[in-house]
């Protein structure tokens, strides 16, 4: 599963890094920043039957699919893993994770911590960071600002947030994306795939 | 030994960072860098009888004592960890790694390799970071360059420097110190530290 690294002629292997936290963390725009900042990453587009928001692009953002073509996926085994998500079902292509890693890109994808629970199992070697508030104050003030969800259906998100910081365990890295101080929380996502390059025992991914 | 990190109004402690690496590879180099760069550190003047050379300062560079000195400090318990290396001695003052961890701040220690085994079994939580030359032929090249030792000397050092690589297993880290990429390393160790205070499971340190 893992090799010595040889100083001299090495190549380094491309890593698998999750994204993962609660819901209105702020794990799209994190991930929009690094994109900003030019890292050659793949960042995994996830598939989703979620209704798309308007300020989405589809094969952008997420590839839309309709509930009929995403049980084609699920059936054909085309995900990597799957999961209801607030009653939409998200699903991680495996071939486009797959492709990455051959050409050597190292390949960022966002999940929510249940998939985070099914990467750790099936890539061992998956690095994950769990992205937190810095509160559950600042949590629920950038849910209700997105206004993107009913009541109701925020007040199940934070029960989720409750209850999801008890796996915490499941990650390598926690990393606090505070109000305003999203640069930080991007340099340090930087910092750990940078570290993690140097690490003397590697991770060889196998799919 | 570790306790697990809360997301929510969390401390992290500091850490004790060791750079190790061949003599020559640029370790001596890649601290003063770091020092310029102006990260928070505590850096570990090491003491050592070996003679002081023109452009280093004493109780900057190393604290330089005599051989009798050398002695006491040992009699008296007062060095984390001592080596003869190349003939001349090298010790950590331990009173100095412990107020820095106590005032909160990280510690990063220039060690050589034997040092750094031993510092791997009296510190656990240690991180341990390599720094390699890209080729022994550019190790050697830097070597002769510095005109600091006699032919004879040198090889021993090339002798040792091939010894120690069988030992990077010892190490958490490997960074290679390119030739005019004194930068990247540094920014390299730098991610490392950025990335080990992200750690889930943060180390507990105890001298």
């Amino acid at each position: 599963m893992s090799r010595r690294i040889e100083p001299y002629n090495h190549q380094e292997k491309p890593i698998l890094v999750v994204i993962s936290g609660p819901s209105g963390v702020g794990k799209d725009m994190a991930i929009a920043r690094l994109k900003e900042m030019g890292y050659p990453f793949h960042f995994v587009v996830t598939a989703t039957t979620r209704p798309q928001r308007p300020t989405e692009i589809n094969g952008v953002d997420y590839i839309f699919v309709s509930t009929g073509e995403f049980a084609e996926m699920i059936e054909q085994g085309e995900l990597l893993e799957y999961a209801v998500v607030y009653g939409d079902y998200k699903g991680i292509p495996k071939a486009q994770v797959r492709q990455a890693l051959t050409s050597g890109k190292d390949v960022i994808m966002r999940i929510d911590v249940q998939g985070a629970a099914t990467i750790r199992r099936l890539v061992p070697e998956a690095v994950l960071i769990y992205i937190s508030a810095e509160s559950e104050e600042a949590l629920v003030n950038r849910l209700r600002q997105r206004k993107t969800e009913p009541e109701d259906q925020l007040k199940m998100r934070i029960a989720t947030a409750r209850q999801e910081l008890k796996r915490l365990d499941l990650f390598d890295y926690v990393v606090i994306n505070a109000d305003d101080k999203l640069d930080e929380t991007c340099h340090k996502i930087a910092a750990i795939i940078t570290a993690e390059k140097c690490r003397v025992e590697q991770r060889e991914i196998n799919l």
